[in-house]
C-alpha cells in the first residue's frame, strides 16, 4: 500500500462537504482503496470477477444436498449467463471469467489421504494467479464445487483448530451435517501435521487453490480484493497462515449464513460489508459488495470540498 | 400490494438456479418489490431521490455542531452536484430532486410551543406528496436541516415515549448533547397531549413533514420506498402512528450511527439492509441501499430456472 496516496486521500476526506466521519465505514474504505491503488482520488473502472470450479472426491461421503454433476451444469449456466453471479457481475460493471479446473478429475477423497498432490495444488494455484487481469482495479474471487463447504471446513479446522466448522452448505439435512462433521474429522486424521499451504493440497480443492493464487496475484499487482463467503475465506486463511499481513489488500464482502463464517472472519480480523444471509458462493456476496465500495469511492472522489462549495465547516 | 404478483414471484424464486434460500434476504426483497409493483419479474428503471430542506427554530438552543446557514449552503451544494447524495444518486441511476422549503422562515422554536401551525405542516406535507414522480418505481426520501436530529428525537420521544432519543447528530460535543436532551424535554413539555400527525406540526420541521407526505404518496402509487436514517425514520413513525400497516411499502435502507436509530427501527419492525456507520442524512444510506435492492431484482428477474439451464435440483 502507498502511504502517501493514503495520506492524501485522508486529507481530502477531511475537506469534503460532510460532518467529519459522517460517511462512516465508507470513508475508511475509500482511503484503503486509495492506498492500494496509489491514487488519492481513485475510481473503480475495471473490476474483475473470477469464478473457479472444481470437483471434490469427498462428495462421495454424502456431504452435499446436490449431486456432483451440478458443478459442471452450473459452469454451463455461468457461461450461458443464467446464474446469480452473472447478474451481479453485470450490475457491478465487472468482467467475469469462469475457469473450470479439471472437472472430469475430482480431487481424491481427503478422508483417505491428501486431496491433491503438491503438483496438482501448485497447478491450480498458478491457474488462479494467471487468471487475474493485470489491468483490473478490483477483484472478486468466487467458486463452484459440490462438496466444497466440507473442504473449506476442513481447511479452517486444520489451520485454526476447534470443531463445529461444518455447516449446512447448500442446505443439507441433519444426517448429512453429521456426515460432514465426520468427514472433516476423518480428513484431519488422514492428513496430520500439515501447515499453511500444505493444508491446501491435503484438504482443499482446485477452485480453492486457484482463489488463493488469485488473491496472492492481486496483492502483487496492488489490486484490492473483496472476499466472498466461507469457501473464499478458507482460501484466504491459507495465505494468512503463511504471512500475517498478506490479506491487507482484502475486505470481507459479506457475512455468509454458513454458520462458521463469522469465526473465520474474526480470525482474519475483518468486518463484513454486508450481512444479508447469503450462502450461495459463486462470488455473489462479494460482487454485490462491489457497489458498496463503489459508493465509497464516488463520494470520496466526486464530492465537493467545503472551500469549493462555499459551505461553513462548523 | 398485489398478492398474485407476489405469489408468482415466489413461485419463480423457487425455480431459480440456486439452492433454496441461498440468496437470503435478497429473495424476500425481490418478492416484496414484485408485490408492490404488481409485476412478478420486475426491474428498477426509474428510481427517484427526493431531498427536502428546512430550517428549525430550535437551532437557537445550540443543539447542532454546525450553524443554521449551512442548510442553505448545502442546498446550493446539492444543486451544484457536490454533495454525497449527488454521487450516490448517480450511482443508483436515480433522478434527484431538491426542494428547499421556506428556508428563510425557520419553524418556531418548539421548546416554546408548536414548531408549525397546522396549515404550515399541511403545506409541507403536500409539498412532499406532490414531489413524488408518479412514474418512479422506487423512492428514497432524504433531508437537510441544521438541528433536525433534535426535531426527530422529539418526535420519537412524543410517539414512542422513553428518553435518550437525542444523539450526536453531525457531531456535537457533550455540552451540546445535554442541550439537545433539554430541548427535547422542553419540547414535550411545551406541546403536551399531541398524537400522530399533530406531533409533526408540534415538534417536526418542514422537511420532515414533506418526507411523510412523500412516503404516503408513494404508497398510494405503489412505489416502494427505501427509508434513510434517523430523521427519515421520524417522518415514517408519524405515519405509522396513524395506521400500523402504512409502512409496508418501505424497507429500512441502513442503520444509522445516530444512537437511537435502532430503537426507531425496532419500533417499526424493520431490519436495515446496510450497517456501515453512516450518519449523514441527505438520503445517503438509502440511496446506497438502492444497489442492494437492485441486486436482489437483477438476480430474481435475470437468473435462469433449473429447467432453462438443465441443472439438477438436488
Amino acid at each position: 500500500s502507498d502511504a502517501s496516496a493514503a495520506q492524501a486521500a485522508a486529507d481530502r476526506n477531511g475537506q469534503l462537504t460532510k460532518p467529519p466521519g459522517a460517511l462512516g465505514r465508507l470513508e475508511e474504505l475509500a482511503q484503503w482503496y486509495a492506498g492500494w491503488r496509489g491514487d488519492p482520488r481513485p475510481t473503480i473502472s475495471a473490476p474483475q470477477v473470477l469464478v473457479f470450479a472444481g470437483n471434490h472426491g469427498v462428495a462421495a461421503q454424502g456431504v452435499s444436498a446436490f449431486p456432483a454433476e451440478v458443478t459442471v451444469q452450473m459452469v454451463a449456466n455461468f457461461r450461458a449467463g443464467g446464474a446469480a453471479i452473472n447478474q451481479l457481475s453485470d450490475l457491478a460493471g465487472a468482467r467475469m471469467d469462469v475457469h473450470a479446473l479439471s472437472l472430469e478429475t475430482p480431487t481424491a477423497d481427503f478422508t483417505q489421504g491428501p486431496a491433491m498432490s503438491e503438483a496438482e495444488a501448485c497447478a491450480a494455484f498458478a491457474a488462479g494467479w494467471d487468471a487475474v487481469d493485470p489491468g483490473a482495479d478490483l477483484l472478486v474471487t468466487g467458486e463452484m464445487g459440490i462438496a466444497n463447504t466440507t473442504s473449506a471446513a476442513a481447511i479452517a479446522a486444520a489451520l485454526l483448530g476447534g470443531t463445529g466448522w461444518a455447516g449446512r452448505g447448500t442446505g443439507i439435512d441433519d444426517a448429512g451435517l453429521a456426515r460432514k462433521e465426520a468427514a472433516v474429522a476423518a480428513g484431519l486424521a488422514a492428513n496430520p501435521g500439515r501447515t499453511g499451504l500444505e493444508v491446501l493440497a491435503a484438504l482443499g480443492g482446485r477452485e480453492i487453490a486457484a482463489m488463493a493464487g488469485a488473491i496472492a496475484a492481486a496483492r502483487a499487482r496492488r489490486i484490492p480484493v473483496i472476499l466472498d463467503g466461507f469457501i473464499c475465506g478458507a482460501a484466504a486463511l491459507v495465505l494468512q497462515a503463511e504471512r500475517s499481513d498478506v490479506l491487507d489488500h482484502c475486505v470481507a464482502g459479506h457475512l455468509s449464513a454458513e454458520g462458521a463464517h463469522r469465526r473465520m472472519l474474526d480470525a482474519m480480523g475483518k468486518a463484513p460489508l454486508l450481512d444479508l444471509g447469503l450462502r450461495l458462493g459463486e462470488g455473489s456476496g462479494a460482487a454485490l459488495a462491489v457497489q458498496v465500495l463503489r459508493g465509497a469511492l464516488v463520494c470520496h472522489s466526486g464530492m465537493a470540498t467545503f472551500a469549493e462549495a462555499g459551505v461553513a465547516e462548523g
